[in-house]
């Protein structure tokens, strides 16, 4: 057995927490697996006072993760303390300058200075592994990185914001609300500390860039993801989309084309008996295609102690063994600019606005879609009690650029009141 | 760049030519993602005359895999020669002793010969891989050894033969018999050589031993499997399973309890509307379980050139990026022999039988279920022509065992025609 590796956590948040619990519970069939022990040496966390349900006494304690994460006794620095610059970013370089190995949870920091980082990382022969980042315990960063390695990958979709999912199934079920659903997230702890990161759908961009990175070969970009947020997501939404046999997810979906690299993290009507339409709570789902491999589905918890826990492991275990992967499945220089691309692909829209409630109104609506040569599937217009009248309307395949202008010259009809919502119908 | 990583593929069916296809077209995309160029230097089959569609003149031919092997421009041997023996263990075991690493698709040998293939490449210090060997392109093998293995994992799950997911939903769609869809899977291909390996659940049962050596630290003891094919799994039973909202599935379940290892894998009911239930055609679906992950799901193409040639690279880029893993996770002299358990938990059963049809026959039956202390939940006789009378029955939970002991006694009564019918409803 060679020497025991030693690992240096910063955060002891509930991630932090059960990674300490998974070192000491199992300790043994770590090492089984492993050939050496698995130890932690080094804790650092805001509050030294604060009870966490484990025992710490015995690791040094730190107040700056920097001073832990160049500690002498510590071989991988933990990066578990979470946004995506401040002491996180400060302690993550920190280490890699020391000579450290990282495992970080923090998809905010690598989707803003991934690039950095790696090459940082690759420069001085270290590397940085973030499994836990993405789709919690679902080992997906590890499917993608080596699994799917002899593969050209041709899209990568994926349901991997848990609160968001929570937020529209909850919805639906109860027949709630979004304020109301939104509320009970935020009481249940589910929601980040700036709530836009999950259902502004910023969390789940993230992510969706860093498997994109990894997939296609490309310098993460997370600023050309098209992000939409739920929050415009009514329960009249949840109810006719129901009604056409449909469910709404925060869906993320990646590919390269001949026109550049498509990302998109927006809400989107699925097939309610399609596995990505039954996906409950907080469960992620991550599709993965490949030109051998076809697709490839993997479903699991997509947050919570012991499945973040669990991804964090894999990276500390695959470094314990000397695995040694770089942070994007290449080497970070030999990654590519991709241009940003929109969507390629024609699909039905949902589409629900609100009208003014007089004569000729919805005649101006259809002639502005016809005008982009958008062709209406069916339409509906609401009772409604009030002056103003709420329409749905589902459209033929359409281009998402013909839409946003047709949307755009709704406007100049007069007889729009607010801002449409409009979603795309995938047949996943 | 360091050297070039040599390959000489045994066997070149059509995993084989799909793994050939790959590095050919894929030999950019595999130099960026593992740093070292990844060739083939010789290849071997039985018939070299035989048009594959790939390119093979730049390689080198043997007709013996033992040759191919052991020679000095080989790095790994690719071992897709298939068959629990024969040329695949002799070519394999030479390899081993010449100092090849080796990536193999075999359950087959591995289920037979795992144990003493791994302990030999160990003491070589060399490895063998075998993520092709199980559930096709998707990358459980990775998912488990690696992915999950910071978690003790509770119990694995999986339909993993696609040749029966195929056998039985397509009598179910078409409303086929077993015979006729077994001769259509038969004229397609489908079928192995030996049918027996795929219909009578053989295949699959390897697949599960290899599965659970890894998931729970033990010998392989393909032995100990308890074995049952879906020959007897009539388009009736497929009917009324589905009038109760089930479908017939060959689920493998295997879990270490108190009680020793418990692996089985025969036909089951699983609710239609599950993701095991939902599974169509040759897809495949495993279900791993660890104490921190919850339960990880992935599903994906179990077969065919491309996804199974997707999961030999995998392997074949994990040793070119360097990464060691040992066969079964940790080492093998290190593995434990388990003492097989049979199942612990009591489910309902579906039971179908046919019985003479005169007075008092139904209420033998029924008393030597009740002797047993199996209570009967619902019951059906059908209509008949005939003298016999089919019956169907749903009991209660019982153990397995209790109900062995049950059919045992019925055949005492007379009034039985045939051996019953007996399958799980497992609540998945």
């Amino acid at each position: 057995m060679t020497t025991p590796l030693r690992l240096g956590i910063a955060g002891l948040g509930t991630v932090g927490t059960g990674v300490v619990k998974i070192v000491q519970h199992h300790a043994a069939l770590l090492a089984a697996r492993t050939g050496r022990q698995i130890v932690i040496t080094a804790v650092s966390a805001r509050s030294r006072a604060k009870h966490r349900g484990v025992r710490l006494a015995d690791y040094a304690w730190e107040d700056d993760p920097v001073a832990l994460a160049t500690r002498a006794d510590v071989d991988v620095f933990v990066e578990l303390v979470g946004g995506d610059s401040g002491p996180a970013l400060g302690a993550t370089r920190a280490a890699i300058a020391a000579g450290k190995d990282v495992v970080t949870a923090n998809k905010a920091m690598l989707a803003h200075h991934g690039q950095a980082l790696a090459e940082a990382a690759e420069a001085a022969g270290r590397v940085i592994r973030f499994e836990a980042a993405v789709a919690g315990g679902i080992p997906v960063i590890k499917a993608l990185t080596e699994g799917l390695a002899g593969n050209e990958m041709t899209r990568i979709m994926g349901v991997m914001n848990g609160t968001c999912n929570y937020i529209l199934t909850r919805m639906e079920s109860a027949g709630l609300t979004y304020d109301a659903v939104f509320q009970e997230a935020a009481d249940l702890g589910y929601l980040e500390a700036d709530p836009n990161l999950d259902v502004g759908g910023i969390d789940a961009g993230h992510k969706l860039a860093l498997l994109a990175a990894i997939a296609f070969g490309t310098r993460v970009d997370f600023a050309s993801v098209t992000l939409e947020g739920i929050q415009r997501i009514t329960i009249d939404d949840i109810r006719q989309a129901a009604d056409m046999g449909f469910r709404i997810k925060l869906l993320g979906v990646a590919q390269l084309t001949g026109r550049g690299l498509e990302q998109r993290m927006t809400p989107c009507l699925v097939p309610a008996a399609s596995p990505l339409g039954q996906l409950e709570g907080g469960t992620n789902m991550v599709v993965l295609e490949g030109d051998s491999v076809g697709q490839t589905v993997l479903r699991g918890a997509g947050a919570g102690s012991g499945p973040t826990a669990s991804a964090v492991m894999s990276d500390v275990i695959d470094i314990a063994r000397g695995t040694r992967i770089t942070t994007f499945g290449q080497p970070a220089t030999s990654l590519t600019a991709a241009t940003a691309a929109p969507s390629a692909t024609a699909v039905p829209f949902y589409l629900r606005m609100t009208l003014q409630d007089k004569p000729g109104a919805l005649a101006k609506i259809a002639t502005v879609l016809g005008d982009n040569g958008i062709s209406i599937d069916r339409m509906r217009q609401y009772d409604h009690p009030g002056p103003n009248a709420p329409v749905l309307i589902v459209t033929h395949k359409a281009m998402r650029d013909a839409l946003d202008h047709a949307i755009a010259g709704m406007a100049g009809t007069g007889v729009l009141v607010g801002e449409p919502v409009a979603l795309r119908i995938e047949e996943v």
